[in-house]
This record gives structure tokens, C-alpha cells and sequence, in this order.
């Protein structure tokens, strides 16, 4: 199987509101395009962040974007998402966006998992299940240790 | 006492991110404005709108902006705002944004006092002492019914 | 025919930055979902305004919105947009939000067209072929004067 | 002189609309504060990037954010921005966040001096009174190459 075949993807256009007086997408636009590719593939998993966040949430620590070639007003662009890497507590997305058959950028971001103690967030394993079904969404061979 | 004198006062420059491919502030941006110089008097006030919040809010129901001339990156500009109405439950603030001698436009917002019943949001009555700390800030004679 | 059957719609889901601190869209991207149902619109006619921005452009003079129902995160929303009024020079759009059968809120945009002349926006008068095409898209008969 | 005396500071609080479901400063806000000190940094220099937008502009090839602790509404923050390397034709930008005594977190951004040429940026080398005006204004001892 090719790697191409890989990961979930998400397509959408690129809004007026998220273009700046250089007249391409703002840079800090990709960080939300990753996020929007990361929570589709949780509901392509039958899950969604939110009701997780009322128990504890995954908040980033890390996230980074190597930009390639920009995006314009209305573009449509799609976002792959893979599973990059697990660890016993976070799980690191991996992201490339195209435009068409350019290269827009590829980024990556890093999630823990965590539960709220007394208001304290605190981190905690990953739930096997939901693993199991991002995995399962995103179409791509575990790479858990 | 002049009318000009009247209104609690907040600054700050146009932000790159908040251009778009016209070279301008996008227009939503100026309903973030008139938010920041809102609770920029609600801390004048010696308040917080954030701690109303975990015990109800002050949702918007009505918002609106009449725009006379553009803002560019850099910009510094000036968002007078002032409680121009008072009913039972809600208060509506008027703004004016400035650039040096140009009018940017002008624009209200009514928010309404909740308190959160079973998860649900239920208007109240304003709380006088709210109301007093912020017509004070605001520096304004009270138009209270 | 039914006023319900009238006016282009857009739909799309609210997007985790959307979202602020109170667990509800932001009401300033109210704004941004009525420039999104537009700019929908232009394509549906076969137009798109970022070209338009090229030689002129459509600045708004005016944006409201009143706000009947809070949106969630991942809520599916749809937007009607509908021509409400033409006048020589400027076109007002009606908005409105529906989540499911919860009406969400309204609101209006009046955008000016305007021509590049010397770096300065100058009003001109609505092109008849864009107010035509627009209509057609928005299946709305005219309302012009 | 010690490392923590260098760099330029950049000030400001977080905003309602920054904050998302979680309570907490959106991840992406990050990448917009640290370009606002970067902005800030080329005004102290006597430049402003908007300018040099006019004839080209300095796109990001790279930007990332490693998050250590969250930021909440009204939270007070600092960003201290450096010149963090120095290539012909590229700059390097290393930033640092505090909140009072509280590591936020830690980033970088290169961007690449560009010119415009019929339409599309090229890469041009970086002018050498720029780079020497940021260095005095970042107070930062040069890694130039």
C-alpha cells in the first residue's frame, strides 16, 4: 500500500477574512487549517474533542508549519492528517496540505491527553479505544510504542 | 461638560493578521475592537467580565458597525465606548473609533445580564453595583430607566 | 412561491477557534459566516470578488447582526443569504442562521461598488451584469430601484 | 551581559476572543503574538514590514511553538523576540513568552527578504542597513554569516 493512499483528508477554500495586505493566506491560518483536518478525523472516528474537553482535553504541546507555496483567496486546498507518532500519553499528527498538485506546506502537532484534577489538568495514558479508532480513521498502520 | 469629554478611552494599532487582501482591517475586526475597549472599561470599572462568566455572562444579542473610513496595518486608532442605554437586563455600549482627526465608524452592542440555572442561561436583573462601577468608568451621566 | 424558498444557502460547522471561553462561537464570527454565505454567493453567480478587488472592490458601509440562539462547536449551521435591497451604488444582503430548526440569528451587510482611481475608492455605479447574475443565484426577484 | 538582558520586549494581554472552549488562549493566537513582537521590533528599528510589503515582503518559511503553560483571559504577557541566525538571505527569529514568572512557551519564525519580479516574489539577498537596524533594536549581538 502506498503512502499516498495514507490518512484522512479535508478539503475547504480559503475565506476572505483569512488573507492578509500580502494578499495570501495569513501564516497563522495553517495552524487552524491543521486543527480543522485534526478534530474531521475525529468525528470520521465517531468521537469528538469537545465532549472530551469537558473531562479533561488535549492541549498542543507543540505545533509547527514549513511553508512551501502560498494559498489565495478562495483556493481550495486539502489537509492530509496521519498519525505520526504515539506515545504512552500524546499523539503527534502529521499534516500535508496541497493546492492542486502543489505543495502548500506540511506541519506537524503534538497532543496530550489529559484529565481534570481540582481544576488541574493533569496528563494521563491514552485511551486504547479512541487510539484504536484514529487509527482506524486515518487509514494508517500504528506506529505505537 | 462637554459631550466630546465623555466615554472611557482605549488604544491600540492595526495588526497584520487583522489586514486582508484589500490592504485594510477586515470588517470583523472592528466587533473585536469594540469587544477589547468593553472589557478594557470593565477593568477600569475594577471588574472582570471573564469571572461573570463561570457563574452566567453577559451574552451579546445585538451588535452593529456603520464603517466611514478604512484602517491599515499600523494604524493606531482610538475606540471611545459609552453606556448609551440601560434597560432592566441588558446594556447597550456605543463606540466610536477614531484615527487621528478621521472617524473610522461608529457601532453598539447590547449584552444581556445571565445567570446559568441547570446549564441554561436566564436573564436577570443588572446588578446596581455593576452598573455604578462602570457608568463611573465610562464617566458618564446615567441613562438608567 | 414561499419567502422560505428564497436565498442561496451555505453551510458549514463551527471550527474549534471559533469558539471562546463562554463554549460558544464567538459573536464576532457571526460576521465572518455572512461573508462566507457572500462570497458563496458571487461564486454560485459565477463571480468572485476577489478579482473585483483587483480594480475597485466592495467595501461594506454597514454590518449588523442580532443574535437569537448561541452556536456550539461542531454545530452544523446554514446560512440564507438574500438580496434586500439594491441602490444605485451599493447592494444590503439579508442574512439568516438556522441549526437545524433553531433560528440562530439575522443580519445585514451593505457593500458599495467601488473603482481604483489614483489608490483612492471612488462609488460607482452597480454593474447591471453582476447585480443580474446575483440575483439569479440568490433566486430572489429584484428589489431594485 | 547576560542573555536574559537581551532581546526587544513586546506587551500586551489576551483577549476574550482569543480564548477558546477550553478556557485557555488558542493555540494559533500564539504564532499571532509572536508576530506582533516582530512587528513591534521592526517599528523600534524605524521600519515597518508593511513598507516593504509594497515591493515585496518577507513571507515565513517556518514557523513552530512549544507550549508550556496556558494563558487566560486578561493574563498579562510578555514576548521577548532575538535574532536567532542570520542566512543571506533569510532571518531567523527565536521568541520567548512569559506571564510574571510563568514560562508560556517557547518559538521561531524564518521568514525570506523577497522582491517582487513580474508578478512573483524572488528570494534577494538581505539589505544590510536592515539587519544592522533590527540587531541595535533586538540589543543583540549579531550571528550573522
Amino acid at each position: 500500500m502506498s503512502a499516498v493512499a495514507q490518512g484522512f483528508r479535508y478539503r475547504r477554500r480559503v475565506q476572505f477574512s483569512e488573507t492578509d495586505l500580502a494578499g495570501i493566506a495569513h501564516f497563522s491560518a495553517y495552524f487552524r487549517f491543521m486543527e480543522e483536518a485534526e478534530h474531521a478525523l475525529w468525528r470520521e472516528a465517531g468521537l469528538s474533542i469537545g465532549a472530551a474537553e469537558q473531562t479533561g482535553g488535549w492541549p498542543r504541546v507543540a505545533a509547527a508549519f514549513d511553508y512551501k507555496s502560498p494559498l489565495r483567496f478562495e483556493d481550495e486546498f486539502e489537509v492530509t492528517v496521519c498519525i505520526a507518532e504515539l506515545t504512552r500519553r500524546s499523539i503527534r499528527y502529521a499534516f500535508t496540505i496541497m493546492h492542486d498538485d502543489m505543495l502548500v506546506g506540511t506541519g506537524t502537532m503534538t497532543a496530550v491527553c489529559t484529565r481534570k484534577e481540582n481544576g488541574q489538568l493533569r496528563a494521563i495514558d491514552l485511551p486504547t479505544d479512541v487510539v484504536q479508532r484514529l487509527q482506524a480513521a486515518a487509514g494508517a498502520p500504528a506506529t505505537a510504542e
